[in-house]
């Protein structure tokens, strides 16, 4: 497979993009239009996510459940606006047990209303809050155009569901979930996000407002890469989720939801990418290092052999996840042109000349050629040295990233200054004080949104750039996926 | 709560599991007819069964992939037992996005049909094989009757799906698995399970032939805890799973399905559960230790609470899950009886006079009284002594439960002995030889089933207590959940 080289990012990112995850088997198609099925190597990548997601969760104090999949289909008629957000979008369950049912299951796009349901049970006074719950889970959204990790009728995620006495705690909840999403964006998948609030007409179906962590991918569109909501009071009103305040008043509680999905696994496949194919953060990659053997004759295979399983030993007391690729069917090229494809950030050649020094070469996935390779590391070091580079490449790419974002936010004061950037697949920084209306205009004219309102703003006030008022908040406009 | 007792397993064993899962908070149901809500107390239980779980499936050279849980309903069309089998339970998808789909979805009660038809496009030639796969997911089965956790309409569960180019491989790793649920069952679930093949009538829909492991419940009822399935080239056939072989014909694929599910969780409480409600082994254990303190006056509390964080800091540096109950809200008497009951395996108290001697009480749940209590730890060892308690605690309850199986398995020669020793809520183990019809008519007179034939044979022949033939196989003959 790895014969052919990839379609190029800059001859057409979409193809590039569909190509790469196939050949690199993190992805396929299901029989059933718009689901994917997520292969072991994409999986595996999940996981890593999964896991420094949950690991954050649970050091500020949230717990897991599970809640059941099937939503009666009167729950979603409670609360209107995630009526109307919701409904397009919905799976329906009719038959089961061989019967009609008396009313249809939705199969969940989200779980605010079933969770609000147990909620309203479980909480009677102040001693009961906060409730601090996440839940890894599959949901459902029939979309009607897919692509995978992107939108797909079915994926994975996590959704966070917290009750609080006031709106403050609430709040206070919404933007440290946020701040989460930011420190793993950076920390493990190496993309500078741009934490911020949602527009009134992208916040979510249900929500008082909505943040978000706005990434950009390798052809400068946005990718919304986590969301994390502050519910105010509109669940609990309409599920009857109340407490008794410590005073004895029986008072609405305050909520939030937050959610990271399996997009993540798109944003960081689209953020990261060359046209060689996959460049994946260390700290997220399944395999941090594959070692390839070399050897053109057969008498030199078993001392490499050897060498081999001494370097593997040794990176993995060092914690490091490796691949040897010991397989007799494919050339060393064939090789390093795959897991190049693949993104595997550090590649270990061992050849005979490198078993008589007691040494290996190291090559770094992110920088080409003779740049990112060294030769004769001892192998005793190995362990030591793949860490020190590990790290480096981690870094490497974030650095890479932020540069990338920052030379393609450009500040904009005119709307034609707007189309330009926006034909030119840049990110418009501006002063907005329009409308709803004025923001949909401009969407239907450039295809852009406001993706965000910064959380880091430079205060004061300015020009808005469409209506020519003044105003007190910089947006960021793009086009998005 | 806690201040009433627990209705006694000897009085309605029943009625004890279902109290006691509610008031312990690891349950609760959900508002869809045999749906359950696992709540943090549960799901962290769930989790640690997974973690032991998914490290020996990766140990063993497995893999985590995740696959649609939509499935055409012509899948199951394919596989006549499978479609029979499962058919009344299945519940389906017919309108989604605002439209009636043209052929009704699915929802998995397993993974078999869709994953057959991936490995159908995955698989070529020898050299493909064997893929080692499993997921964790949820899956539905529309049930009549439900119970949490022993049943219910939708589950957790992870599915193993391999594929072989040999019988034997199949075969192998059929019992390979079989043998990784009966390693967790003994040293993390602490339940002795017995490892059997299922009777011709129990067997998975669509195998040729199922194993199981086998676990005894607190009221002598089995449960069957987890299925290793040889599916042998039954779906291959049926979704052209073929593969060329190293000689270069093209050959049907055998395959194996192994699960185990949230199932065991009610089978670690209904193993080790006592009058005071539940007994969570160590390894299992959301937390594995509490701490309560005891303070009578308000000036002992500051130092009270000085050394709880002490002892809390240590116990979590030795690894050791521990939870510290400051609230004040409760008596320390009343925290007793609501961690007893809870299951949590070590209780440390700490009051002032224990901080004056700068040492803490131990008081191990799987022992009452005086008899599991010891004073006089010092503070700086109970990382250390907890840690040995906590083996201790988890050796102690699978001996137990090992005493209570083996004196509640009773080697039966007549089928009125039968009749007794089921109606005594015990085990028959006999020599079998007779038919699939027979077996149904014992079932039908008795309640009992064939639960297995264990692997552990005494080997030889004796005469079958039904049929008065030669019988070689010994089976073991309960009632189950």
């Amino acid at each position: 497979m790895s014969d052919e080289a990839v379609t190029p990012r800059s001859q057409d990112y979409s193809a590039w993009y569909l190509e790469v995850i196939k050949r690199a088997q993190l992805v396929d198609y299901g029989p059933v239009k718009g689901t994917m099925v997520i292969r072991p190597y994409g999986y595996a990548l999940w996981e890593h996510i999964r896991d420094g997601l949950d690991r954050r969760f649970k050091e500020t104090g949230h717990e897991n459940a599970y809640f059941p999949m099937f939503i009666p289909y009167s729950f979603f008629q409670k609360e209107k606006d995630h009526l109307e957000g919701f409904s397009p979008e919905l799976a329906l369950v009719t038959h089961a047990g061989g019967k009609e049912l008396e009313e249809p299951l939705v199969v969940r796009p989200t779980s605010e209303t079933i969770i609000n349901h147990m909620y309203s049970q479980w909480v009677k006074s102040y001693r009961d809050l906060p409730i601090l719950i996440n839940q890894w889970a599959n949901v459902v959204r029939w979309e009607l155009r897919t692509r995978p990790f992107l939108r797909t009728t079915e994926f994975l995620w996590q959704e966070g569901h917290t009750v609080h006495a006031t709106a403050a705690e609430a709040e206070e909840e919404t933007l440290r979930m946020l701040g989460v999403y930011t420190d793993f964006a950076f920390a493990d998948a190496a993309i500078p996000v741009i934490p911020g609030r949602k527009s009134n007409i992208e916040k979510f179906a249900g929500a008082v407002h909505s943040y978000t962590i706005e990434a950009m991918m390798g052809d400068g569109k946005a990718l919304q890469s986590g969301t994390s909501h502050n519910l105010g009071q509109n669940f609990a009103k309409m599920f009857d989720t109340q407490f008794q305040s410590e005073e004895g008043k029986l008072e609405y509680v305050w909520q939030t939801s937050w959610g990271v999905s399996t997009r993540m696994v798109g944003a960081v496949l689209m953020a990261h990418g060359d046209d060689k194919g996959l460049i994946i953060p260390p700290k997220l990659a399944p395999y941090q290092a594959v070692i390839v053997p070399i050897w053109n004759k057969d008498e030199d295979k078993p001392a490499v052999r050897e060498k081999v399983a001494e370097v593997e030993r040794n990176l993995k007391a060092a914690g490091i996840r490796v691949k040897a690729d010991l397989s007799e069917q494919e050339t060393a090229g064939w090789k390093f042109n795959e897991y190049e494809m693949r993104g595997v950030p550090l590649r270990i050649e061992i050849g005979p000349k490198d078993v008589a020094k007691d040494a290996v070469v190291f090559a770094r996935r992110d920088r080409p050629g003779k740049e990112g390779k060294q030769f004769g590391i001892p192998t005793a070091d190995v362990g030591t040295v793949a860490r020190e580079w590990l790290d480096d490449i981690q870094a490497a790419l974030l650095r890479r990233a932020t540069e990338f974002r920052d030379a393609n936010i450009v500040d904009v004061t005119s709307y034609d200054q707007l189309k330009e950037v926006i034909a030119n697949a840049q990110w418009a920084r501006v002063w907005w004080n329009g409308s709803d209306d004025q923001e949909r205009a401009i969407k239907e004219e450039t295809g852009a949104t406001i993706r965000c309102f910064p959380i880091d703003q430079p205060g004061g006030s300015g020009r808005c750039f469409y209506t020519d008022t003044e105003a007190t908040e910089v947006a960021l406009f793009a086009r998005a996926y």
